[in-house]
């Protein structure tokens, strides 16, 4: 029976002005996933980690993924599945993505590479729409991918690759509870058509900037006049962090997906560490346990680690 | 006396979907200015023209641009300018960008290149503000750079030139008359949020796709879910010279500026003559008179043609 590895990266959407279009793919955290073939027909989900997801194939992430291809590719074999996950669930590091993503990319080796990248991302959408009600790519595109994606649109599916700036990302995710439906119901359904250009500026200006590798460009751009001045409000400390990391030496940051996790963009090893130090001990002060993360951009996503 | 003699471009601003932030330089019309400096510190502004605009500097374009220049520098010499337009006031071509971003280049060539490109956009942006109430910069930008140029931002004015695809344009100026002033005062104050990210999906594609010369992507990329919809009601038979000349193999394309040129991008020049001709017929059919230019994106902008 064929089985494979994984190692399946977070992610991290929206990249501040770039809401529900932009997204990259990080190194740490990741979650290990084993994907199998089997005879039956069953999909099996196991979950080896303390975060009492549920296993039902119809409730799970990774279940609902396998279920839809098995059901497209009318397949009589089915899948076993077990899932370490170390992306913890809503901490805006694109924990669900990972899931979906990963049991697309999985189930797609285990057969033979019948998928295209963009099939991939289309079952794995549904994994997205079971844990948030919204079936979106921004997290699912640059896993799949690798580095830095655009989701030009949906429907029909249209993802656009970037390049991969050398730089490093800082990510901190505080142990607070923010849920992405929360997150998404304060959004105003409007916006002033003067906050739009400039968001559409400063969106153009931070493709425009990856593409040329453009470093200060990118930095410039990275403004969300939109939904960071919103969302933010959910995030303890949120302000302090921002404005202390870009004094650091941060070339800017924000949220991450929905939060509460905030990333950082530096240039150099030694500014993300030391702004990884500086968000824990800004929430060290104010007794909230946090997780911090430092690693380049990925260029490459899920990567196949064991192919037996 | 030292005299030059400058070709000045047409520009098509906005490009579809990155309404107040992209703006294109093309060859055809194009505006020929003749600068010279003089010792007495007067402005004087000659048009050799049909179109009956102010020869006073306060209320000319070129000529405001003039006395600012002047007036920062403290000049104690003037300046003397022979204006032959072509691009026709109130096209949506640019023609008020090309006056005053003419003066501006043209000044700093008199002066031996003091300036540097953003201050001489800084200083052609108060002949854009005499003309339309606005100080933009979407049209004098590409006509000072050349090429396709990203307005991030007005203030702080921050302009990125992006690359210059191999395409051909074909514009329509048909001969009804549309008040820039008019067409802003129409346009809604809020968008959808849900319209916001659809727009920032086609404007990060664009970009995206002019940088990586995917031709494909730039296509699919110029739509224009927010302006266009509301501007193109001011513009006879709009829909169907843009629905015919997509069949007929555009790229795309919409509203040149604020209108009522309309303008198309193709990778051939046989389908840009057949779209010329098409847009010629269809505008002959209704007996309005239409200029049509065909030309490709012009990435020098302004060219000094003579200088003795």
């Amino acid at each position: 029976m064929k089985k494979i590895k994984l190692k399946v990266p977070a992610t991290v959407a929206n990249l501040v002005c770039g809401f529900d279009i932009l997204g990259m793919a990080i190194y740490e955290p990741y979650d290990e996933m084993e994907l199998a073939l089997t005879d039956s027909p069953e999909i099996i989900i196991r979950h080896e980690d303390p975060f009492g997801l549920p296993e039902d194939p119809l409730k799970n992430v990774a279940g609902i993924v396998l279920l839809k291809i098995q059901e497209h590719l009318q397949l009589s074999t089915g899948f076993e599945v077990t899932i370490r996950k170390h992306i913890k669930p809503g901490s805006g590091l694109g924990s669900s993505a990972a899931s979906a993503a990963g049991a697309a990319f999985g189930a797609n080796i285990l057969l033979e590479n019948i998928l295209s990248k963009n099939e991939m991302i289309h079952f794995a959408m549904f994994g997205e729409e079971l844990a948030s009600g919204v079936r979106h790519a921004d997290n699912i595109a640059p896993c799949i991918y690798g580095g830095i994606t655009l989701v030009k649109s949906t429907v029909p599916l249209d993802i656009i690759p970037l390049n991969t700036p050398d730089l490093f990302v800082t990510a901190v995710h505080p142990q607070v509870e923010v849920k992405t439906s929360d997150s998404r119901q304060i959004l105003k359904k409007t916006v002033s058509l003067k906050s739009a250009v400039e968001q559409w500026g400063n969106i153009a200006g931070l493709v425009a900037g990856i593409q040329k590798n453009d470093i200060p460009l990118i930095g410039r751009s990275l403004n969300d006049v939109i939904i960071e001045p919103i969302r933010s409000i959910l995030i303890p400390q949120f302000d302090e962090i921002k404005s202390k990391s870009l004094q650091s030496g941060a070339l800017g940051g924000g949220i991450s997906g929905s939060g509460p996790s905030i990333f950082m963009l530096s240039e150099k090893k030694e500014t993300a560490e030391k702004i990884a130090r500086l968000m824990k001990s800004i929430y060290d002060n104010i007794d909230i346990e946090s997780y911090v993360y430092i690693s380049k951009i990925n260029p490459k996503g899920i990567e196949l680690i064991e192919n037996k």
